[in-house]
């Protein structure tokens, strides 16, 4: 198999699972006081230590929860729930048109169900996010807004956002700014520090970690109001017995992909620019959408294929053994264009013709030969099948 | 070590940890359409299946989550959001007052930021609902009543409560029940079907599963909002990367902890029963709280030791290689005496004095003895030191 859906989820690393393994091996509740309970509490915050200093957060910043949605509602309804209880006029949430839908339908929720008026930053053609439309927003309904959140990278077209203003302008403001990072660890340069962000979302299996463990990075004056209430867990945040497994294999995917993160970049970025290259060559009229260069995330290519069917070529490779996807894994199946490239500008059939190749880790040149091999032929009957069904 | 708190986490049953393993070494989000994609779905439904198997439900009332804190979290609140929702008048909220803080206290914060009004049953002396009470409130309430929710046995002192009794009543008037099973599954007999529940919390780490997966099962026509929005994973009340390996370990565990329920039972009470005689022979004063025979979970002890103080006596033990609590794990460390023993009438000092054990699948005589023969030197000298500090 070519397996070139990193960006859905990416193999767990040997040395994660290992992790995983010895902790679970072991027995003891994290907030148990005897010693199996103070064993365990020594792996929790030892691996908090650890992806805290992988990312330039401090410990005491790293809230564990069960991944990438958890983080990302508990990020925006948590913040905008504490801000809105402080100041009942913060009832405005910002976020990008082409945030992840764990962002968006939480703040759409926030909508219909909390009184919350959200504003979208439109993005550009290739998926970028204008500061001078937060600006603009800010400098309008400031004492309104309860939050922005705007991704690090974009999961479908990796387009990498202008974060360190986005925050700038948002801590300038004082308003927290939220940012969905799971794309961008490992990948890109991330310092939670240095981006000026009030809280970040990061997630194990885009990692090479396990899946159902992730963490918000929250500031410690970040008012935010839990959406799991209990034993009083991590800051009172997030409560819920610790995961010193999954968190013991988190830290060391975390801390293995962001050291590799350089490497990792350049060894990716050039089998994607071989793909992209060859893939033009051979499908003249694909469109590439997305940014290029450093505003692109390495191991990110994604393709328009015009007179085809997006799930239709993704079937036809996957009989080749060619694993991809529409965009996001988690909206697949679902009929609808991608919100991502309607907000680029696509028209329907442009949104429904694309296609998304993500290399990772584990990715060869074998990979990109096999996609290279299968997909003239698939791209030929997918517009026979698409022509049949139209005329 | 004398591991005796099984009830705040039990050892991951090598079963499990292989099925954890296995799933793990594969790639694949069960969302994506591609082979690897598929194959990472197979899995999960088949873990549905045989969850639902085990406990009698339906596959398609199996929510997979992150645990018993939020399946807690997501039916009581989700249903009492749900059913506001579709009538607003229905504000009220009824759990018991022996309720774990994942209850407790998500409801408390429906009632101070959602506006509900809560209303706690009383237990008797073994920390016992009485149906009566619910019959009451349901009679002079019934159409304000969004959700109760009484667990089926309570994890500080064991007490089995009268679940198909509670959920009938409740039924009959026509309000979703829920019940925190995740102290019963693997203990007593379990049957979603028969309870007559509405909504179900089961967790990994109780049972000999995984920290960080559970589920709530949940009546196909229970309306529930979701807590996590996103990709609408889990007929989009939870949404979230499915965490294949965690699903496939749990289920594992759910499965073998059930079809050894009987034979665990026999074994572990009979150890307790042991504990118990030969605690209060060795100190004759000790109290032994809630209830006996078949209205109490067979792996549970629970005593207050007269003129000790709990954390004292616990880690006097703990010294030993003796592990146990004095309550809740996820209340570890709280300066406050036990709401389940104050509820069940005991005054403060009796509260504060209090031990539990909880045995397991690992426990063995040779656990028991350990506790019994270093129990006497550690309760005299936690009279000793609260004697002094008191004089």
């Amino acid at each position: 198999m070519a397996y070139l859906d990193h960006a859905a989820t990416t193999p767990m690393l040997a040395e994660a699972l290992d992790a995983y393994i010895s902790a679970a091996r072991d027995v003891g509740n994290p907030s148990s006081l005897h010693a199996a309970g103070r064993c365990a509490r020594r792996i929790v915050e030892e691996s908090r230590e650890r992806i805290a200093a992988a990312l330039n957060a401090r410990p005491s910043e790293v809230i564990f929860t069960s991944g990438g949605t958890e983080s990302d509602n508990l990020a925006t309804k948590g913040i905008f729930w504490a801000r809105r209880t402080l100041s009942l006029n913060r009832t405005r949430v910002i976020a990008s048109a082409v945030e992840h839908h764990a962002v968006l339908d939480a703040v759409d929720w926030l909508a219909t169900h909390e009184g919350a008026t959200v504003d979208l930053l439109p993005v550009d053609a290739r998926g970028w996010v204008d500061p001078a439309g937060l600006a603009d927003l800010l400098a309008r309904y400031r004492d309104e807004i309860a939050v922005v959140s705007v991704q690090w990278a974009n999961n479908e077209v990796g387009t990498i956002q202008p974060v360190q203003e986005l925050a700038r302008l948002s801590a300038e403001a004082g308003i927290p700014f939220h940012t969905d990072a799971v794309q961008a660890v490992g990948a890109i340069p991330v310092d939670f520090a240095a981006s000026g962000a009030a809280a970040m979302t990061v997630t194990g299996h885009k990692v090479g970690g396990p899946v159902g463990v992730g963490a918000l990075l929250l500031g410690r004056d970040v008012p935010c109001t839990p959406l799991l209430h209990g034993g009083g867990q991590e800051r009172d945040v997030r409560s819920g017995t610790l995961d010193t497994p999954g968190v013991a294999a988190l830290a060391v995917a975390v801390e293995m992909s962001v050291k590799a993160q350089q490497d990792h970049a350049a060894r990716v970025g050039a089998l994607r620019d071989d793909l992209v290259a060859r893939v033009r060559e051979i499908v003249p009229d694909a469109v590439y959408n997305g940014a290029t260069g450093d505003e692109r995330l390495p191991g990110n290519a994604h393709f328009s294929f015009p007179g085809c069917e997006g799930d239709a070529l993704l079937l036809l490779l996957d009989a080749q053994g060619i694993a991809c996807s529409t965009g996001s894994a988690c909206s697949a199946g679902v009929a609808q264009p991608s919100h991502v490239l309607l907000a680029m500008g696509a028209d329907d059939d442009r949104a429904r013709s694309s296609l998304r190749f993500t290399l990772g880790h584990t990715s060869t040149a074998e990979d990109v030969d096999a996609l290279l091999a299968a997909l003239p032929a698939a791209v030929e009957r997918a517009r026979r099948a698409t022509a049949w069904k139209t005329r």
